[in-house]
């Protein structure tokens, strides 16, 4: 499958007028070489060249990840002192020839520390963003990326549903977030998470991005549970709203609301839409109920071997939807002081529709 | 807490040179403003110039963040248009005058995406990596983070223990990873692990850094457990090597040779002795046993507020230790195709010598 990838990399490569590309450690790099390392302070390198080999610099104590590349690759090892470390890629970089080429890098993976190299050992490089070439290589998902998402939707529901019957007033949201994630272990999700769940209770529901906390979940809360599994590299990404025992009428309302907006995004997703209209047609719901001010974030993002890619949903986005494109439908109202509500599916777009990977109740589940 | 760390980072960037310093999301920024942010497409940024107040540029969904800083900041927000984001940069970078300044940079952190943002907000700044700085800030740890980092090493011994019951031959490197996982929160470890636990079983285990994978343990196999707990942010990471039933003699006598090593870097650390002579001293073992060449990486790296940090373990560095820095000591042996051992404590420079927070049984386990 790599080698098939490596191909539509370097067609797309030359198509976008790259003469290389560049990746540090990634899950773009473990799309096309099936190699994972953790990105740490030593330096990883894979310059992919249409016509040669691809090059790879890494440590001594990785080495034996070479062998484990599906095509043939240069390889260049490094050992622990960081003052060896220059002599060794500009080895790698004197491998790259001509020296004068125009070489794309992974904006949000690439680091001042391999930059500062990479500009050392190809002194003539000049070093370009490529995000809309990889973008557009892990945009469309096969078949076999699919059937990995559709375990981590699955794994991430059984861990839900494990998890539900344990809610109840007075344990904390750290409480919660760990056994979330050990019902997400047990339900075959990989260690490596595609993010720590977030659990925001009563007015730290109102925060989109809150981190769980000591504060116990209390009677009348709203709990926003956002969280996902990883398969074999690929990530799911759901959220539901919940209640503790009795909540305030308007905190239901939103509850509907939001519900509603979520259904409008996923039925709006179609090959043609753009993704612009997804997100104006879940807003829409919530600005015509009049909380359109507190929906502070876009309606969703892509989904795939990251938790946040191509395509985002956002209201400007004219990227045209088609076939295999995968992504979040999220809206949110969060009204501060008093709680938030956030209700999330993973959509896949198919020949005929689109269609929600995740199945779990959207209606306002009420615990305790 | 911060506040008073603020103001030995104005001292530190006054004395090394630099006129301000730009942080993205690290543990840097949660040293200095308790601020966590997921590492995403959208780029946070932080400006920390002494003479006025810290810069924070976040996005909308973020913003109730701003208010948790425990010093004023200058907040600039920005919505999910990335067609937008450029203004709001360089408002921010126009708050930064004079404009012609040296700006220190997180090399392992920063990415082409902030750099590249701040180059066109900041046109006359100079971008210098300030690893030193910010590496000198956070190596003496305080008596708050060593308390931290003991929970950690706590938690990971409480979890290990727990585990070792449940290991047995049959069962997959995956599923014994997802057992120490879940056993880790349990044990107390926050969800955001410092790293995911390594196991790696028989020939895999002469792989250093091998992820774990569908293969049973299987008798005779040697198994490198390599994990950690997460406590407010502070980590552990620990190695023991267990046999499963009878291994090979060679198996069994390298395990002592490095339990041996790691005693030796145990021993040697102490404050006035240099990174390099802790390196050389593990080190030493292994070779005068013949299997030097086998010992394929440093003796260890600092640990703290991330799994690698300062100081690093490596025979050349001149380093010299001091009372609360806090490292690895991790030798081991890797003979390929048939097993590896790696023995690693996590230890704090004393003002009498050295303490290990780690107290795990060292002796070759057996299981089943």
């Amino acid at each position: 499958m790599t080698a098939e990838r490596l191909s539509h990399l370097h067609t797309a490569l030359n198509q976008a007028g790259f003469d290389a590309l560049v990746l540090n450690p990634s899950p773009t790099l473990y799309y096309l070489t099936g190699l994972r390392f953790h990105l740490m302070e030593r330096p990883v390198l894979a310059i992919f060249k249409p016509g040669q080999d691809p090059i790879l610099v890494l440590p001594e104590l990785e080495s034996v990840k070479v062998a484990q590349v599906p095509f043939p690759v240069q390889a260049f090892v490094y050992g622990d002192d960081p003052a060896t470390w220059a002599e060794v890629f500009n080895r790698a970089g004197a491998a790259l020839a001509p020296a004068k080429l125009k070489i794309g890098v992974e904006p949000t993976w690439l680091r001042y520390l391999e930059l500062e190299i990479l500009k050392a050992a190809l002194p003539d490089g000049e070093f370009v963003p490529a995000g809309a070439v990889i973008g557009a290589l892990r945009l469309h998902k096969e078949a076999s990326e699919l059937g990995r998402m559709r375990l981590a939707v699955e794994a991430a529901q059984l861990a839900f549903n494990a998890t539900l019957s344990l809610i109840k007033a007075g344990m904390t949201e750290r409480q919660l977030a760990s056994e979330l994630t050990i019902q997400l272990l047990r339900a075959g999700s990989d260690s490596e998470f595609p993010f720590a769940p977030i659990i925001a209770s009563g007015p730290n529901s109102a925060n989109p991005h809150a981190s769980p906390t000591d504060r116990p979940l209390a009677s009348g809360d709203l709990v926003v549970i956002d969280w996902g599994a990883s398969i074999q590299g690929y990530c799911s990404d759901l959220t539901r709203t919940i209640a503790i025992k009795h909540v305030k009428p308007e905190l239901a309302f939103i509850h509907d609301v939001v519900a509603q907006a979520n259904a409008a995004g996923r039925t709006c997703a179609r090959a043609g839409k753009t993704a612009g209209e997804v997100d104006q047609a879940a807003r829409k719901v919530i600005e015509d109920a009049g909380y359109g001010e507190y929906f502070i974030h876009r309606t969703g993002h892509g989904l795939g071997m990251e938790a946040h890619e191509e395509p985002y949903i956002f209201g400007g986005n004219p990227r045209v939807l088609a076939p295999g494109m995968t992504f979040t439908v999220e809206p949110g109202i969060y009204l501060p002081g008093l709680g938030g509500v956030r209700i999330e599916d993973n959509i896949v777009i198919t020949h005929s529709g689109a269609e929600s990977l995740s199945n779990l109740v959207r209606d306002l589940i009420v615990v305790g």
